[in-house]
């Protein structure tokens, strides 16, 4: 059975992952007969958001690794544990939390960075030509991963569009239902909620980025 | 289209909503045809517990409406304002938040209590034989909200159904993959993570539920 590991990077899309996109990443692994591992980063939150009112609250702090545990029912474990080795592929999921935690694109724009311990998982499975799945906003990270000209989507945000790419994405329109696959470098995107407008249409995308990353595993 | 009240209590399996039955149940409802929207009351949690070491987190206190809006992108509305008339059925999904906040079942045993604000929109539908879906722990409501003797399921543990039976839930033992069916209440229990090993094991029988709470809608 091949073993993906999900990279999460807290709970709620303000501040974390994208609760709808984690869940149905890893709905989709096991109904299409893979297991998975999930695992975050051991930092604290940029910060935290009040998904009610959609405020800072100020006077809290959170966790990325304790918050991510929330999605798997307490399953989840150091990102620094991650041994490529152990799995076929990778995932990283998306929400605002790929982009304030797992990296700095949500705060410093063309100057954005990815947390270092990311970016070694990331770097390992494009080593070895491991196949990787980036959704929502995580295609950010892209461009700091893998060679100039790797090819994704972060759907059809013009203005996001051509910060990553300024970085070396080679940025592809895609519609919400559909993935853009690299296949020199076994990368697969899709831009789940940067378009969707539910969660049937997002699960769409997410389904067909799994059954893509677990082809190029085979 | 079909409108189903979905009533959450928290963000997270130990203290709130178990998050991939949240989830799986708003999927299911929109891949049936649906529609939904998302309900929690505007209480504190009963405490925070830490998913990653189950530990209480003591100088920690969260919202429960704040936390569930976590699950659903921010769309979630205070239970207090649910009026049963907007909607065809209402499920309620589980965690320990429906132990905890919802009701004191997990903390008061033999002597269990259902939050008014809670009680007040159960028994509404109830009253007008408008279809109810409750999972996992959440059946554990039931008897305070219907006439003794209203069928359910919380699974096959038997401590856990003599105390629920002691309050007039008959119950009936059920498979992960099944629902147990009250015609006459019109009310559909399944165990989910009271018995699930994984995500979509317990995304089998969260569709079965959807679906008959919908047939009982026609």
């Amino acid at each position: 059975m091949k073993n993906i590991a999900v990279i999460l990077s807290g709970c709620g899309v303000y501040d974390g992952s994208e609760i709808h996109e984690a869940v149905l990443t890893l709905l989709a692994i096991e109904q299409q007969g893979a297991s998975y591992s999930c695992f975050a980063p051991n930092i604290a939150q940029h910060h935290v958001i009040n998904h009610l009112n959609g405020e800072v609250s100020k006077d809290e702090s959170r966790n990325v690794l304790v918050e991510a545990a929330r999605i798997n029912r307490g399953d989840v474990d150091d990102l620094i544990e991650l041994r490529e080795q152990d799995f076929d592929a990778i995932i990283f999921v998306g929400g605002f939390g790929a982009a304030k935690n797992l990296s700095s694109f949500a705060l410093d724009n063309d100057n954005y960075s990815v947390n270092e311990q990311v970016l070694i998982a990331a770097k390992a499975f494009a080593k070895v030509a491991k196949p990787a799945g980036y959704m929502c906003i995580a295609p950010a990270l892209l461009p700091l991963v893998y060679p100039k000209g790797v090819k994704g989507t972060i759907g059809k945000d013009n203005a996001t569009a051509a910060l990553i790419s300024a970085k070396g994405l080679t940025h592809i329109e895609c519609a919400v239902e559909n993935v853009v696959v690299d296949e020199a470098n076994k990368v697969v995107t899709t831009p789940a909620y940067m378009l969707a407008d539910s969660i049937s249409e997002a699960a769409v995308g997410i389904n067909k980025l799994v059954k893509y990353v677990l082809a190029f595993s085979e």
